[in-house]
C-alpha cells in the first residue's frame, strides 16, 4: 500500500492511457473515477504479494468470463506491458472455454486480437519501449 | 501436448484425489469424466506455455467470479499444489471483488479458508510440512 | 391457450405434485404463486407448437445454465415425465459443458442423479415401471 | 462417435459455412478451432441418442439465456436446418422470459428475426434446398 | 390491479413511446408484446403498494447488474420520469459496483449519460412537460 | 462523506451485527473487512443523495438477480430496518422475476421469509414492536 493509486494505474494500464482516460472518467462520472484511482488502484491492485503479470491475466480470465469485451481489450494490453507474451494470454483464454464456455472463450479471443492489433500500433508509433519492461520488442514475435 | 490427461490431471488434483474421484465422476456421468480427462486435462491444460502456477491461479479467479463453490475449493488446493502461498491466493480473491461484486468475493473466501483447512489436516497427515513453504515439492508435485 | 394453467402445470411437474405445492407456493408468495400458474402455465407453456418433451428438455438445459438446482431437479422429473429418456437428459446436460462450462455441466448431472433417484422411488411405489421406458404413458402424462 | 467432428459441425452450421468459417477460426485461435472441430463436434454433438432438432433448440436456450448473441444467430439458423420451424422456435425464446427474464427473451427474439431474415435470402439466392431437410421451402410458412 | 396494463406501461416509459413501440414489439413477437402488456405492466408494475420513482429505481439496478444495456436505457429514462434526479440514479449506479463489479458500474453510467442527453433533447423539443411530473424543468439541474 | 464508514454501517446492518460480524469478518480476511468498512460504507453508502430506504430497497433487487443468498438475508432486514415493509420488499423481488426470471425471485421470497422470521424474533426478544409498522424509529435507525 505503499505505492499511490494513480502510479499503480499507470503501471498497468500505461501512464498515457491514464492521462488520455481522466477526462473521459470524470465526464462518466466523477465519483467512479475517485473510486477507480483509491479503492481499485490505490488498494486492491497496490498490494506487493502478487506480480503484476499475475494480477493482469487473473483479471484478464475475470474480464473474459464476465463478458466485459470492453474492459478485456484495456487489459489484454495490460498483461502485455507486464511482461505476458500473446501465447499466454492465449492459454488463459482456452482455459475459459472449459469454466464460462466456448462463446465467452470465442469472443473474448477475438477482443484479444483486436486490442493487441492496437498495441501494437501503437507501440511502434511512438518508438518508446513500453511501460516498465521488455515487452515492445517481442510485440508480434 | 506431450503429457497424458491423467497425469496432467494429477499434477493439478494431486495423485490421491484423481483415485479417489473416479468412481465418482464414473457414477456422476461416464462421458463427462472423459471429457475432463481427454480434453480438459489432455489438451487445455496441458500446453507449457503457461506455467500451471499461473494457471491454477486463474482458474481460481474464473471459479471465484462464476460462485462455483464446489470446483474452487478444489482449485484454491490446486493453486497451493503448484506454489502459490495463501497470500496471493487471498489476493486473487480480493481483486475479484473489483470485478464480479464484493458478494462473489466474500462467498470465495470462506471457501478459500475452509479448504485450506482440509488442505493442512490431509498434508499432516501425511506427515508434511504444510502451509506457506514450498508445497508443490512435497505434495505430490 | 385452450387449456388452463393448472392442467397444463399438472401435466409437467405432475397432477400429485401440484397438490403438495399448492400450501408452500402460498406461504412463499400468493402473487408469484399466480402469476406461476396464470401467466407461466397458463400462458407460456400452454402454446402447442412445441411438444411438451422438447418444452421440458429446453427448460433443463436453462436451468442448468443458470445453476438454479432446486428447480432443475423438478424439471429433470418433467422431462422423464414427458417421455425424455434419461440418456436424452444426459445428452442435453452434456451440451451444457460447451456453453455454460464444465461446472455447471458437473452440478447439474448431479441434480439430474439425485432427481432421478427420487423420481424412481415414487414411481416403483405406485408400482410403476421406472426408468428409460415409456414412463410419460404411466405417470399421470 | 462414429461420424467424424467436421461432417457433424457441417449437419449443424451448413456445410458452406464450414468452408467460410475455417479461415475466420485459424485466425482467431487455431487451438480453439480445433477444440470446437474434435471436442464440440466430434465428441459432444456426435452421439445419436438425441435427435438433432432437439439439439439445436436446447442450445437456441442456453445461447439466449447467456445473451450470446453472435452465437445464437448461427443457432437459430442451424434450428431451421434440422427442420424446427420459426414458430417452434419462437416457443422456445419466449419460454426463455420465464427463466432468463424478458430482456434476455426480448434481445433473443431481435436476433432471432435478424438470423432467420438472412437464411431466407441465402436459401433463395443459392436455389439450393437447405442442408439435409426440406426445410428452405418452408421459410416463412 | 385496478389499473389496466397499457395505463401502466404508459405511467413508466412515456406515453408517446407506447405508441411508438408498438410496431417495434409487433414485429419482434406479438406474443412476447402481449406478456409484456398483460403481465408485466397489468400484474407486476401494477401493484400500489410500491412508489412508482421506487419501482424504476429498483429496476435500473437490476438491469445494470444484469449488464441489459438496450432496456437500462429505457428505464433510466422511466425513472426520470418518474421524478427521480439525475444524482439519485448515479448514486444507484455507484453501488452496482460493490454488487456486480465495476465494469457493470461502469457501462451502466455510460448508457445512463447517453439515455439522459436523449431525454433533455426530446423533452425540449417537444415543449411538453413530461410524464406526470415536473421533471422537465429540472432536467440537467 | 461526512459520516465515518462503522458509523453508516451500524446504519444498514444494525449496530449489534457490527459488533457480531467483526470477528466473523476479520477471520474472514482483514483486508475484505476494511475494504467493506472504508469503501463500501465509508465511501458508496455514505452519500446522502438517495434516502437509505431506496439505497437498501436497490440492494435487496440487485441481490435477488445475482443469486446471492446469504447477503440478501442481511439486505432484507435491512430494508426493514430503513422503514421499508414487508409488502414493499415483496413488491421487489416480484419485479426480479421480469428482468432476472422466475427461479431468480422464487429463491429470495424463500430466503426473504426466512430472513423476516429471524427479524420478527430478535425484535421481539429486544421488546420491540416488529412487522409493518414503522420499524425504522425503533429499530436503531
Amino acid at each position: 500500500m505503499s505505492e499511490p493509486g494513480p502510479q499503480v494505474m499507470a503501471r498497468f494500464v500505461g501512464a498515457e492511457n491514464v492521462e488520455r482516460g481522466r477526462d473521459y472518467l470524470e465526464q462518466l462520472d466523477p465519483e467512479l473515477h475517485r473510486y477507480i484511482v483509491e479503492f481499485v488502484y490505490g488498494e486492491v491492485y497496490a498490494g506487493e504479494t502478487l506480480d503484476t503479470k499475475t494480477r493482469a491475466l487473473c483479471t484478464v480470465a475475470m474480464l473474459a468470463t464476465l463478458g466485459q469485451q470492453l474492459q478485456l481489450g484495456v487489459y489484454v494490453q495490460a498483461a502485455r506491458r507486464q511482461g505476458a507474451s500473446e501465447q499466454e494470454i492465449r492459454e488463459v483464454l482456452r482455459q475459459v472455454a472449459v469454466y464460462a464456455g466456448f462463446p465467452s472463450a470465442w469472443n473474448a479471443l477475438a477482443t484479444m486480437n483486436a486490442a493487441l492489433e492496437r498495441f501494437k500500433d501503437s507501440s511502434q508509433e511512438s518508438q518508446l519501449p513500453a511501460e516498465s519492461q521488455p515487452v515492445a520488442g517481442a510485440v508480434g514475435g
